[in-house]
């Protein structure tokens, strides 16, 4: 039984581990060239070569959850004594886990997977090694997905958006604040990356207006250039009017509207679609049922992250 | 507008054609180094370099339709007395309309679509030139699909298949006779494939078993060393029980199952997928519901293959 794992973050690291644990030999392609996944900074933006940067994180950003509930079950992360770490602190963690079940021989490093075919009872799988620039092809019994779901940017429809003559940013491409300086900075959205990315931002713009349609936002959360209007009802040239008839100009929309579930290296042949942003059509939201040798890691948001994958990939990894 | 085709065979040529109509500039990937799809024979058969082999064309095929219907609605193929004629003829006339339509100046030749992927507004394609060995991407925004269905092979399930310790073949993979000299082989199938082939390798074969169930089939139509039977109801180690209950011992399965809806380059973004043969979701089996900037050309089985393939490049290249 011969096995891939697609993504050396925390979820294809503990399907690595778990393979491991029954005897078997997986082989992880990773993108880059270090484990971590989503935590990697990387400072690149928008394509490298044609190729999507992966990674939306950006520099100092700190865990929202702590850390008590973000390591694997029977390993915990227990470096630092306070619970919000650094994502650096998060990458050390998953570096240390590497080493301990010593995983790293297993990966595939600067590995791009391009394509992941159904080839009767076979998964092929088009790898570019990006070093070497060779393209090459594999073949497994059994695939996982450990690609994560915080890369590829979800962008709403607004009316009149093509009108507008600033600049369109979305938060999968903010690294930090030197687009910002003694800019009106227009964010769009009201979640955790809406709201934390309001107030670094305004560190450096001259005004953050905040557009979302969350109920209970207290203001007292946001620094003082920080002022927050309802939906956009449409863009201008130089701004946009909103669902409250107010009218305000900025030079720079940025988007915080999220990610969507994205496997663009999966052909049609695996039987899977992504509708409405559900994937389709999974057991359990995690097998793949018309092709059940195919297993998702990692796709369910509201959960303990570490504690589920590993669960999925002791599930998925001991099927027959 | 740019649009890109996939295929320089019957479909997208007349694609292709259609374009330049219009006063577009339309992008053709060819697999091999010529025009003519699955007509062009290649003596090639399974993969080479890991791309699956395109054609299915066999060496000395005529056609089974009268050449009459088998042109293009204002261009047709003229240059034989006889209604029946050979694959190479056919090469002959699509290289004819292809100079005709001064199309090859659209055509990029050696040309391997690995995948096609939804990406925003444009479509991106990604393509590896087989000449020099590099990968590009490219963005488009309407792409027309013409690859053709007869190139990936339908397999069927039959019970102890992996019994049998002889030689498993498709008709895919028939080019001539060299393999089934003196050889007793079963051939599994009732369409064209199988009742023209059964004859074909009778020539070469000691004795040529051909198991269908069809009605109505005479004896008459097959040379002396072919017998019919039934389904297999099983395989054993040398040979299969058929449906009747009779036993029979030969050299070689030859599949003749036909061909499946394939498409192994396009990612599951485009929103399409292939269930029980059927392309799924599109309107008058040609416009991609989802993304109608896609179109898939020649899918229907039982039509005058140039006329609808000619119909539906007109339709969906002068949409919006």
């Amino acid at each position: 039984m011969s096995l891939c794992i697609i993504g050396a973050g925390t979820a294809g690291l503990c399907c690595a581990r778990r393979a491991v644990e029954l005897n078997q030999t997986p082989t992880v392609f990773e993108l880059s060239n270090q484990v971590g996944g989503t935590w990697v900074y990387d400072k690149n933006t928008g394509t490298v070569d044609g190729i999507d940067v992966h990674s939306s994180m950006y520099a100092n950003l700190r865990t929202n959850l702590p850390k008590e509930i973000m390591g694997y079950p029977d390993f915990e992360i227990g470096a630092k004594k306070e619970s919000y770490i650094s994502s650096e602190d998060i990458c050390a963690f998953l570096n240390l886990y590497a080493d301990h079940f010593q995983l790293r021989k297993h990966i595939k490093f600067n590995s791009y997977v391009i394509r992941v075919l159904k080839k009767r009872e076979k998964w092929q799988v088009l790898v570019k090694n990006l070093l070497t620039n060779n393209m090459e092809f594999y073949y497994f019994d059994k695939i996982l997905i450990a690609n994560g779901h915080y890369h590829t940017p979800n962008y709403i429809q607004i009316t009149n958006a093509n009108l507008f003559r600033g600049q369109y940013l979305h938060s999968h491409d903010y690294r930090n604040n030197d687009l910002f300086h003694g800019k009106t900075v227009l964010v769009i959205g009201g979640g955790p990356s809406a709201l934390d990315l309001s107030n670094i931002i305004s560190k450096a713009a001259k005004q953050v207006v905040l557009s979302h349609h969350l109920n209970g936002i207290s203001s007292s959360i946001f620094f003082k250039n920080v002022v927050t209007k309802p939906d956009v009802k449409e863009f201008t040239e130089n701004g946009a009017y909103f669902m409250d008839g107010s009218y305000t100009e900025f030079d720079i929309v940025f988007f915080c509207t999220g990610y969507k579930y994205s496997f663009p290296f999966l052909s049609v042949t695996s039987g899977i679609y992504v509708e409405d942003n559900c994937v389709q059509m999974l057991y359990k939201q995690c097998i793949n049922i018309r092709n059940p040798t195919m297993a998702f890691i990692g796709l369910p948001f509201y959960v303990c992250a570490a504690q589920m994958m590993d669960l999925q990939a002791r599930c998925s990894i001991s099927m027959n």
